[in-house]
């Protein structure tokens, strides 16, 4: 008998257990580590998660149906694993609708670049799309994962809706909500439908929880699922239970997805469809997701021209060799390249990236300069981030956290 | 060190497995059976418990409190067990109030005896204490433990509610709720405090989880423990994060109060006191509650009078002797006699009642005669319940469901 997607999950996370003594990459919502001394293995967690490749043909078709050239994130590949991402092309084709669904668990005061990544793709799907959007911000689950209370969550989820709405979502199409106030009702009914169908086996095999645990964690994984089904938000959706949710994600958030894909059917929805993201670099290097705990791992929306200067000049792992001459001769190598790689996100320019790499490649550009470009793009996208978020009001978050229904949301 | 509340009931909980494979009694919310052919043995549950004999001497200082005489339910001892009661009543001495709290799982239509109980004692407490009092109905638990819809037990909990408001509560006092309308907000905020603080290991061996076991179950304590905590109910009790909470119930909802109490203090709350009851027998016999499955093991509040008669004369256990002659001679065994159990929990008259029983005793009342008083007993007691619930509005239940303040309900 085929596995089902949980299952499959569950049964690798088994695995995962061994690999992780073989040290192994470890991927999960809480834990992003690449074999020592390697890099995340993408292919590997592709096969392992089973989920399929982004390819071109996908990019040429979003293209053509948006009328609009791809988000350099998808043209780059940031964007490289999907769910079904055809089957909500397939349907927009047709002429139906779907809904976006993001979140962000709000543990922090300020957001680094990694964290922008998602909320700048999705603001471009919504805007090319037309489609309404939910935002879960999930300070139930920073209170039980962090020491936090549930005032400090509560604080840092309105703190960092101000950095979300900042990155230019349309307040007609858009619903940011708190877990601790919107949990209720509809939204409660459809984690109890959820919770009916996921054994205490399962939620172990999927997320590796142990004994000692918390039951928080156990009763949590509900909770992200639930604004993959309409009927979660009746004062968006209400009588539109059919509609197909799509959800841009890192991919260490597959596993939430793969158990919600699995129960869906089983309570009559449709599996959410997924478009799912590499993890942004450390400037270290690419080991894994960023570390919050060391602020020079990355660049932070609050960091000044200076600190985004320093922090580059002194930490960003250059791929360029040891000494000018050697440089001249063999030239930079990208692969390890962090500056390379920070401007393949953030650099819009194709030609300007294009001719950067092939410089620099061949020696002809040295690290500092390249360092020096980069150092140009960030402060660009961080003052530009930093003046929208000044201009975000209190009663601008009120009026996207407001349950109110969206009459224009698919105009 | 000593064992905390819930440690008790986990390690005793162990024993239990044992103990039901020597096939001693079991009681926990979802069973309760006695030892093979024997009773429940109370002073045993109250030791394994670890919970208070109810004694005379409260019972008096109830009738001095309250200024009238005790419920009968308290006088002949159906509520016998207790926790911190009479911390309850030191503080109502010194003129601090407490609150309420019950509720029923809407698993069934119709109301049984054994169901009108903690309502009818509750009812009472009400109206001597004038105090507030929530009432939960755990649409969800049952959603979860039965194969019900969600919107069967939505809808069954309402005419729960229709039974729960004919047994006389004050409109002015009590807020009714069912957990799929109200969860959310400050609710839902508790249920996250304290499932944070109750480990997978503590569910398991309090309440006997397996790993097959669904995480629906897994998350319900929390639900079932945060009505215990004023500030689940900020438009009652905003303010009073020290009110007090009594928790009358039958005692297999112990261990549900067991796991709060030892969370109440690490988060800042009182320990919710308990007034505990008996199991109400079925008509076969005391050997525990009584099933759902065998509707001639109750009289429901929906019998006829027919029907009442004929389930007490044909299936009510008599403590009689096998002829008329045997009985004259040596009397009624009153321990295991159903009708003058039944009796003594619901014929007022306390010299009736032991009038009854010493003529019944003494073999000069037979079975037929004590039958015959317990049949007009309960068909009064039916006929008064039929008419109380007939008259209860949609209207009556919306007000009593509504969120709303209760301005005067400590008056």
């Amino acid at each position: 008998m085929e596995k089902t997607e949980a299952e499959r999950g569950a049964s690798e996370n088994e695995n995962e257990k061994q690999q992780q003594e073989e040290e192994e990459q470890v991927v999960n919502p809480w834990q992003v580590s690449a074999k020592e001394g390697g890099k995340i293995d993408y292919d590997k967690l592709i096969e392992k998660f089973g989920c399929q490749r982004l390819n071109q043909t996908l990019v040429d078709r979003v293209e053509r149906l948006t009328s609009r050239r791809a988000h350099v994130f998808l043209r780059r590949g940031v964007f490289f694993a999907h769910r079904d991402f055809n089957e909500i092309l397939d349907a927009y084709e047709r002429g139906e609708k779907f809904y976006l669904y993001t979140g962000r668990g709000p543990s922090s005061e300020a957001l680094h670049l990694g964290h922008l990544i998602p909320f700048m793709f999705t603001q471009y799907l919504q805007e090319a799309f037309k489609v309404p959007l939910v935002i879960q911000l999930t300070d139930d689950e920073k209170f039980l994962w962090k020491n936090l209370s549930v005032e400090e969550s509560r604080r840092l989820a309105r703190e960092n809706a101000k950095d979300i709405i900042a990155c230019g979502f349309d307040v007609r199409r858009t619903f940011i909500f708190s877990d601790f106030d919107y949990v209720g009702g509809a939204f409660y009914r459809n984690m109890m439908e959820i919770s009916k169908r996921v054994t205490c086996n399962q939620v172990v095999g999927i997320f590796g929880f142990i004994g000692e645990d918390h039951i928080g964690k156990y009763c949590f994984p509900p909770v992200q699922a639930a604004p993959s089904f309409p009927s979660s938000f009746p004062h968006l959706f209400s009588g539109k239970d059919n509609l197909r949710c799509l959800i841009p994600c890192a991919i260490d958030q597959d596993p939430y997805f793969r158990m919600t894909r699995d129960v869906a059917p089983r309570i009559g929805y449709q599996k959410p469809a997924l478009i799912e993201s590499l993890f942004f670099p450390a400037l270290q290097g690419e080991t894994g997701k960023m570390s919050a705990s060391d602020p020079n791992s990355a660049i932070y929306v609050t960091d000044s021209e200076k600190e985004i200067k320093n922090k580059i000049n002194r930490y960003a792992f250059s791929g360029g060799q040891d000494s000018i001459e050697k440089h001249r001769q063999l030239g930079a190598n990208l692969e390890v390249d962090i500056p390379i790689k920070y401007l393949s996100f953030f650099l819009e320019d194709d030609a300007e990236l294009e001719h950067t790499k092939k410089e620099y490649a061949a020696g002809r550009m040295l690290t500092g300069e390249v360092k020096q470009c980069l150092i140009e793009v960030l402060t660009k996208l961080v003052e530009r981030h930093r003046r929208a978020r000044a201009a975000v009001t209190d009663e601008m978050v009120d009026a996207f956290m407001a349950v109110r229904p969206l009459p224009n949301m698919f105009n």
